[in-house]
Parts: structure tokens; sequence; C-alpha cells
């Protein structure tokens, strides 16, 4: 497959050289996007060479905005939760199921456990009893040995939390693992997980030989990003004869607990319901600099847990309220990965008065209840398109290369319309006649 | 629940005043803060005003690394992948798995089906019998009046595919759906299906009212982010005794399909192992302006299809080759939502040579799969961590204020030693110790 396409050593070329080498190649005809590559480096150098650090091969950044959704009230307490999503609508939504829930006292949250799992994957045909009492026989000594990786994380209030050999030869012959449970504290944990993980097993393969005179096949050593014992609680709950919503509150609470309960018994509905929840999520995960590919697995598989996927959060009425929450796996981390070292994460902490990794969960699994809230609202009353439809007649004005006025004249006459695109180029082109 | 951080009209105020704002409340310290969000505003007036457009409330710039990923080989044509992604390592190993595959004949891809769902969900206690009669004699009636929404659509070979009444009475009593099968072209297609939902929605309530003099009780009308039947596949394979990779290409195979089998059987591996293959795909969704959330939420609820949530990927061994696939929903787009309004999206398309929706969805799909063979492939050899050592000794140096020559010594010394906060440290207070 000789191919004209086909370099050696790109990644030992410095930026221009492999700005160059898309120019001569890829962008051969597109002299314009040249530019934009160039146009999104930041002016302040250290800055830029501090970002092309972050990945490989790097060529310029990628720019998400950067909001805020003030007046969150979690626990008493208020934030402006920063946001970064590319999303039109979800910080506005934030900001307003926020304030809703500000005048019926706003979300609680709780977080129901920290521990973090990781696995020693091995295949092994001898007794498995032997491997229990070589745990029991190792656990302390091992745990001694580790010191030099665990001492900081004991410090920070971490650790190894337990030890336990899982027989899993019903689902594959001979397959066994280790499940440790940790507490990273404020950390993701990732390097340190993985690190205990690879030395023990270490330890565990030499030791075991010797000892047993069977090499058992260590294939995995690796975290887990599923982590249902990392929990995170979130409620809101709203008198229902307070509830102004343009409806009865007893209609709405009524038809919101419907719409909560298609969620929870049609997967079709399930996923969209939680991809709304992920954008509330997910936008703070970014902001902090955390891993949202990481947290969307955790999720989703969180809720497939009972065998059939299903919706996140629920709601119901009791003693003349509504009750809505959710209860979601957040792992997050306050340090480590660039939660410190991209500055616009770091300035995202600031913003949230640098909260631990408990406090971050919290504030996070609230933005997802708000942003469902949102939704949910929107799609029980006047429907989801309304609301979208301003921003989409912005995307459809952007591409149209509309002048202010014209911006301005078809935001006015598409106020109460329906919006699609053939509608917006009839009218601009009818007025463009009209004015010619 | 007064408090001196709550604010009225916050989105009304102007960039420059929401900055002040939070000079004057969360930020009140933090004067390098205000700095920071300034920092990140891009130099073209323009392009920064287009990219406030994106959201609400923005106050600035969240940048992710742009990267390359070159020598991609996807049915025959070579690709320098765009990738966006604050995490290190996943363009390197993209890349290595890229050239690897080049050198085995590179990926084949194809896409099964582009079909998206949607649904109108309904309540109505009458018989089912009515509703089946009323969508045979509405159906083309229908068609036509949302001509003026399709037309559009249909010039670019999309539109309705099908319209069906689903009876959800088992799981809620009285609970129905109008499910919808759309063709969305080019365009990921959620304003388009929203739209279409709405207004059939709208016909149907009043027509059927005034024929059966029933009100069905409409309670959503949205799209489904799940879209089984929006389906890409990717296959490698490589002849097993021509595979280097440091053992022999038996034991290597024999490993490597360990690997995925623990994947398939252990939820609690299939989850990594999945945010694996989003590392990749992900990279390419945000690149191209296509909504991660909405992606991750379809791969993730289809890996759990089957009652027990599973590896998205497989391996197996026939005719003496090792072969990897994989089936994921991936419901892309490459007009509409930002791809075409962002910039660097529309650069990132250029650099793909301006795919169709479907040839995205084989490219994304491929890098999914390439992210995914150089996990497990790391992890079956020198496992994951030496490769994430330099990574992490990086993020180690960039938080301790080292200098040029003391990254470089301390880089050099370990190259091959186990890296931990302490041990880095220790090394360099006892440099700078020696040196005073």
């Amino acid at each position: 497959m000789a191919d004209r396409f086909f370099v050696e050593g790109f990644s030992k070329k410095n930026k221009e050289q492999k700005i160059d080498w898309l120019r001569q190649t890829y962008l051969k005809n597109k002299p314009e996007d040249i530019e934009i590559l160039k146009k999104y480096w930041l002016p302040d150098k250290h800055l830029q060479s501090l970002h092309e650090g972050f990945a490989e091969n790097t060529l310029s950044n990628f720019t998400l905005p950067f909001s805020i959704a003030p007046n969150f009230p979690i626990n008493g307490k208020l934030y402006a939760v920063p946001m970064v999503t590319e999303e039109s609508s979800v910080v506005a939504a934030a900001a307003k199921a926020a304030k809703f829930w500000f005048e019926h006292g706003g979300f609680r949250a709780e977080v129901k456990g920290k521990i973090k799992t990781g696995h020693i994957h091995f295949f092994y045909d001898g007794s498995p009893a032997d491997l229990q009492k070589f745990l029991d026989d190792h656990k302390q000594e091992y745990a001694e040995r580790l010191r030099p990786f665990t001492e900081n994380m004991e410090k920070r209030g971490g650790g190894i939390r337990s030890v336990e050999l899982e027989n899993h030869s019903d689902k594959l012959p001979g397959y066994y693992t280790w499940t440790f449970r940790f507490d990273t504290a404020d950390s993701m944990g990732a390097n340190f997980i993985n690190t205990i993980l690879e030395e023990w097993s270490d330890y565990f393969e030499e030791d075991f030989a010797r000892e047993y005179g069977l090499k058992p096949e260590v294939v995995l050593r690796i975290l887990s990003n599923y982590n249902p014992e990392c929990l995170v609680k979130v409620r809101a709950e709203a008198v229902i004869s307070a509830l102004k919503t343009g409806m009865s509150g007893e209609e709405y609470a009524r038809r919101f607990v419907k719409a909560l309960d298609i969620a929870r018994v049609n997967p079709y509905r399930a996923v969209t319901h939680n991809k709304g929840i992920m954008n509330g999520i997910d936008a703070v995960v970014l902001a902090t600099g955390n891993d949202f590919r990481a947290v969307e697995a955790g999720a989703h598989a969180y809720a497939s847990r009972s065998g059939k996927y299903t919706s996140l959060s629920n709601a119901f009425i009791r003693d003349g309220k509504l009750i809505f929450e959710m209860e979601i796996p957040l792992a997050l981390g306050t340090v480590g990965g660039v939660t410190r070292i991209h500055p616009m994460a770091k300035t995202a902490l600031d913003i949230l008065q640098n909260p631990d990794a408990e406090e971050l969960m919290k504030i996070a699994a609230a933005t997802g209840l708000a942003q469902n809230f949102s939704a949910v609202h929107s799609l029980i009353t006047e429907g989801i398109q309304k609301g979208h439809m301003r921003m989409h007649l912005n995307n459809i004005l952007l591409q149209m290369n509309v002048t202010d006025e014209e911006r301005k004249k078809l935001s006015d006459y598409f106020r109460n319309k329906k919006v699609h695109v053939r509608a917006v180029k009839e009218k601009l082109e009818e007025w463009r006649k009209n004015r010619a």
C-alpha cells in the first residue's frame, strides 16, 4: 500500500514541519485551513507550548466555549458552575433549572462512596484454595512492599482498601481476578491504581511460581472505569402547590412523573434522557480537566446494571411534593491529570472555590440533574424545538452570510414561527429582491 | 436562601460585566484567574465572537489539543486523522496502531445502516386497533403536509423512512409510541427529526380527537440517541506468522484473544475496554464538531443490549489469521451542528478530504478500533504503565517548576525506572542540594 500520503517519522517533525506536510498533502488547495490552524494558537507562547505538551502531534488548539451557570444551590451553598460545551442551549438550560430549584430549596447532594476498582486478570489451572491461601499469606507483606507507592496517597487519606480473589472460571476456564478496591483521595488515581496493580502482579507471579511450582498467566492489570461504589446521590424536592410552570402544579407533577416513567421502561428514551444528564455532567467534567470518556462509560454501564438499560434519574410524588433524584457513579478528581496543569481547569476549580473530589462529584451530579430537569420540562410543556429554534436559526444565519440588519429582521420575523432552512432562505431572498 | 453570590439577570450582562461579577464574587482573591480568562481569548476578534455565539454566558475558550494521527489505512485509502483529546498518549497510540495495521493491509470498514429513530410517546386508553387504523388512514396525507419540512432533506437523499405504532402498555398502562425511522443524509439531523415529530404529533392530537372523540395525551416528542440501525463495522486482519511484536505470532494472537475474551465476559473490564475505544472515537467526534454525548450514550447502551454489558470489539483466530473487529452505532454528521461553523471542525473535515457521513462513521470506527488495539497491545505486552510513565513524569515535572536542564536530567534518570511523585521529588532535591 505505497502511497503519497504515507509519512515516516511524523512525530519527530516540529509543529511547523507537521503543518507544512499537511500543506503539501491533504490541505494542498486549502491555504485558508493553514491560516486557521495558526489563528487558534494562543498569543502567549509559553501557554501555547504548555498545551502542545498535553498530547502528541499537536498542531493547534480546538476551542470550546467556557461558560458559567450561576445561582446553583447545592446543600445550601450557591455555586457559579463552569461549563464547557459546544452544544447551544445547554448552559442556558442549566442556569434556568438552577434558578427554578433555587426557589424550591435547591439541590441536596451526598456522596455514598468513593471506592474505585482495579483488577489483575489472570488464568490459572490449579486449585483456587491455593490462590486464597497465597493471598492470606502475602497480603500484609505486599502492603509493606508497596509502601513507596502508597505512602503519599495514604497521607492524603487514600490507599488500598481491599484485595480479594474472584473466581470467574464459570465464564472462562481458569479465569480469576485479584480484585482491588481503592480510595484515591482527591485524585483520579489512574496512575496510582495501575502502578499498584502492576507491582502486585509482579510479586504474585514470581512468588507464586516459587511457592507452588505453577506459573499463573497474568493477561491484564488495569483499573476499571466501572465504579458503582463511587457514587453520588442528588435530589430536589418541590411542594407541588408552589410549582409555577404555566399549568397547575398537580398537572405539571403528573406529566413530569410520566416522562420519567417512560424513560424508566423504554431504553430508546432512556438513552436520550441520560444523554441529557451527561450534557450537564460532561460540561463540568471538561471544565475541571477530568476525563469525560471515563465518566460516560461508568455512567451508562451503571444505567444497564439491572440487565435492562434504564434512566439514571427518577421522579415521584410523595406528601404533596414532586421528588426528583438521581444516583450516578462519578469518579472525579481535583488533582492529577490536567486538572491543575490546564490553566482554564485551574480557574474553573477556583470559581468552584476549590472543591475536594467529593464536593466536585456533588456539583457535577447536581448540574446533570438540572440539565435533565430542563430537558424534561421543555418536553412536557412547549416541546423541545421552540427553545432550540432560536439556536437553530442562529446556526442557519451563521452559514448564510447575512448582514447585522438582516440577522435582526430575520430573528424578529421567526420569533414565533417554525424555523427551517428553506423558510429562512426564502424570506431572506424575498427581502433582498424587494430591496434590489 | 438569600446569598451574596446570587445574581439577577446574569445572562443580560456582557462578557466584561460577567467577568467583573466573578472578580467581585468567586474570584475575589484570584486576579491571576481573571488574567487567564482573557489570555485564552483569540486574538482575532471576529473568531472570538463567533465562538461566544456557540453557547450562553461564555467568558472564554477552553482549549484542547488539536492533533493528527497520520498513516491511517481505511479501505485502501490513507487518512491523517484529526484528533482532539486532553488525554496524553491517545494520539501517539492511534498513530502507532495505524502504522501497525498498515503493514497488515489496514482496516476494512463498512456502514451497515444509517437509520436514526425518533418517537412520539403518548398515553391513550382506547383501542389500539383505532390507533393503527388512524395511522393507515393518515400516513400519506401527513407525509404531504410535512413536505415543507422534508423537501430539503429528501433532495439530499434523506427523509422519513417509516412510521409505526408500538404498544408498550405491558410496561406502563396505556403507553404507546409512534416510532419513526429516518435517514438524515449527511446531517446529524436532530432539528429535522424533532421538528417532524412535533408537527406530526400536532396533526395527530387534533385529528384523532376529532375523528375518535378521544384525546391521547402526548408526553414526549423527541429523537432517540439509541440508533442500533445506524451501524458501522470495522475489521482488521493479520497473518499470525507475520506478526512482529517481540513474542511469537502464535503467543501474541493467543494473548490478544484472551484479553478480548475477558472484556466479553467481565463487565468491569468491558467498561474500561470500551472506554479505550471511545478515547479514539470521541477525539474524532470532537475534532469534526460532532456531539460526543450522543455517540457515547448510543455506544454504551449498544454494549448492554444483550442484557449484560459487554465489549464492543471482538477478536478471534481463523485460518492462521488474527481477526479483530467491531460493530458500533455512530450517528455522525458532516453538516449541521457546529461541523461547518467551527473553523477548526471545518479544517478537520478538509484534512479528511470532506467525507460524507458514512465515510466519517468509518474513519471514527477505525480510529476507535486502533485505539483499542494499542491499549490491549500495551496491556498484554509490557503493561500500560511503562508507556504512561513518560507522560506521568511529564505531568509531575510540569507541576514542579523545574528548569530545562533539570527536566532533561530527570527524564533521562527515570527512563527505565518506576515514576512516582516522591521518587521524582527526592531525586530533584538530592541534585539541588548537591549543587548548592
